[in-house]
């Protein structure tokens, strides 16, 4: 197939001619299909449904060390919660707070608590006249929102396949003062699927910041998300490297089983420093009376360990990797060599990152709706919402099944080859 | 008896032998009672675990209006909980949003949002030089220590067996305009179990603020915790109250089911104006991805409507009034008539309120301490933890035996006296 750009004008309106009868027909077929947001299938959720078992009537509702879960108390969660939380993120349960059912949580409180009291005794960032973040992009649109809500300047760097663009991150944060965190989802990136190379873990680890409150949000979303059995990508543990660097107190990491038992009824953690988790904990006791620990327990008991939980998430594997698959099948058959999009082929995670020719994502995505496929957003993996080259698409194949799925996608590469057309006819006007 | 300030020196001192002696033995019991917190008994804790078996892996997990409670979205709460927190407090279910596993956190987010993002468009608090707040005392040291976290000005306003003082409230709030908020439990009040009348309850509906931003955080912790079947403590519903009075938005009011089902892994709730949500819902929407809607349907499957939650709620009394009758009966048959001491006897709530002369209060919970009693901290039912007569002690009689709370309050009841001698013989010197 011959790249579109080369095409001649004729062609290019024979071609358009021909794309704008097969849209008319796909709308005709009156599909409903939602790819816009990274949410599990029933199909995942009935697979858990035993979940629901593991407590009972008859259970022991006490901890491993005797805690009653049924009652108040245990700020930090119950031992075996943290513990299993630690060995997702490859970290000491000591350094680990298990806290309430969203990540996103616990990463809105945390930047909340550094606007209203500071960072380990920095001045409170509301009380400063600005606060910057660093957003790699295309990134996770509701890590933005949480700065863009509390009016931090949000400044893009960005993405390689190996992480963000390191060179700029180090030169940023080290000249400006008012930068006081980068986000960053480091393994199969949201929506990219990249995961961070040992290179760009130790480089961010060893971040020379002007401002001593500047943080790193580690966003571990999908740590254990893997898509396949034999190419697992792993990454550099971020607390230790963060510790070797002479940084120790420079990172937050954040994870949950929102994508592993039951979105919305899991449980989530954070994993920082003592200094930092002391600072939380002065918080939290004022906020809380402690999160759900019978939720905790019900999670220890039904995975057991680490182990359980990795063999529990291959089965999610099983049900998440035939939608890839179904996505990927299409957008090869239909748009290699076109020159009129590239795409991610991630080893795990919930998302496909789609570029389109600049100036075409929010067309395709209208297009999309407009004949039964709801995608994310264009510009919503940017801050403010806004794509500078409006190219990003972010494909989420998980919620659909995998025929929905083939079908979607086969409506999308029809969106994009008629979009492109428009777009290089309208630029040889 | 004759009272302790009618006795002569001489009778003072052979009284201080007495009880010296008495505390010596008593010290040698070897006792270690908490009446320290308004912690569930494992008793009533126990008598819910069939909430265990409500939902399981058979089980329909879809709402009224058909939304999988395993997955994302529904920030709101489910509708069927919304209608069970909404009757709890009288009010209807589009003025209720249902949140995570504690009032408390509801509390602090909405004072944390005051803070950084004002109140339906007011300054945020945090740009302001000075927010105070009216803190009805004795009163919830939780809600003090919230104040105090935001750095927020206390400013006392005293409690009578019919709320706050209304004339002292409605004077501040209407000269300062600095003062936006007042700190109320209005039914079965922390410590005293105290009622507002209906009088009061009108009053602070019609609370003529000199701040628009001025809110009053109605903590109806113990809406439905009765002691008795007879006698119930009922007060007027605030939210229309406000409303009738042309202030609609001013009010927020909290509850949970902590004391109900389990502490800790209870649901809770703030119902309030549309506009108020609406501000709420803007920010909910960014910190978190809706709360565990699980655990919500499992409460309302459990006890279907309020009567289920009334009916269960007898059981609880009927384990609390042991306790209660307990503590009131060595109190009336020890203290009656010394002039040492005076106490509140409450129809509902987790508290009893007592208050010892002036002076006495630390040196009590000391003394009882140092035999094996622990007592909420004196002090800790005012601002700062400071009680300027150093004469209130909250007694929490929920957690130990009513067998163990009546060895307890023997405790309780020399120490009082013991104290109450010494610091009479002080003033004689």
């Amino acid at each position: 197939m011959k790249a579109y750009q080369e095409l001649s004008k004729e062609e290019l309106l024979a071609l358009k001619a021909e794309l704008d009868a097969a849209y008319q027909d796909a709308k005709g077929k009156g599909l409903k299909l939602d790819m816009s947001r990274g949410k599990p299938a029933a199909s995942q959720l009935d697979m858990t449904m035993d979940f629901m078992d593991v407590l009972d009537s008859q259970s022991n509702m006490k901890t491993e060390d005797g805690v009653d879960v049924r009652n108040y108390g245990g700020l930090d969660g119950i031992p075996e919660a943290k513990k299993l939380m630690g060995d997702i993120m490859g970290v000491s349960p000591e350094n680990v707070i298990v806290c309430g059912n969203a990540s996103l949580n616990i990463m809105y409180d945390t930047i909340s608590r550094s606007m209203t009291h500071g960072v380990l005794g920095s001045t409170p960032w509301c009380k400063l006249d600005q606060v910057k973040f660093l957003c790699p992009v295309p990134g996770y649109d509701r890590h933005f929102a949480i700065t863009q809500h509390f009016g931090i300047e949000m400044i893009t760097v960005p993405m390689t396949f190996e992480g963000p663009d390191m060179d700029m991150v180090e030169r940023l944060v080290a000249e400006d003062a008012s930068i006081k965190g980068i986000w960053c989802v480091p393994k199969y990136s949201n929506p990219q699927g990249y995961s961070y190379s040992d290179e760009t873990v130790r480089r961010m680890a060893a971040l020379k910041p002007a401002a001593e409150d500047f943080r790193i949000f580690w966003d571990n979303a999908y740590a254990i998300h893997h898509l396949y059995d034999e190419i697992q990508d792993e990454i550099l543990e971020i607390l230790g490297e963060c510790e070797k660097a002479g940084n120790p107190d420079m990172v937050y990491e954040f994870c949950s089983t929102s994508k592993v038992t039951f979105a919305g009824s899991g449980i989530s953690a954070i994993a920082s420093s003592k200094a930092n988790l002391d600072a939380m904990r002065k918080s939290m006791t004022i906020q809380t009376i402690g999160y759900d620990k019978i939720n905790q327990l019900r999670h220890v008991r039904y995975f057991k360990d680490i182990e359980g939980i990795k063999a529990h998430m291959k089965k999610h594997a099983d049900l998440m990797r035939p939608k890839f698959q179904a996505v990927l099948k299409v957008l090869n058959e239909e748009l290699s060599g076109l020159g009129i999009g590239e795409w991610t082929d991630p080893n795990g995670g919930y998302f496909i990152s789609f570029d389109a020719m600049e100036g075409c994502a929010k067309a395709i995505v209208a297009k999309c709706k407009e004949a039964g496929v709801t995608l994310t957003g264009a510009g919503a993996t940017y801050p403010y919402g806004v794509d500078p080259k409006d190219s990003n698409i972010r494909i989420a194949p998980s919620f659909p099944t995998p025929e929905e799925m083939a079908m979607a996608t086969d409506l999308f590469v029809l969106c994009v080859k008629l979009v492109s057309v428009e777009k290089l006819l309208e630029s040889r006007k």
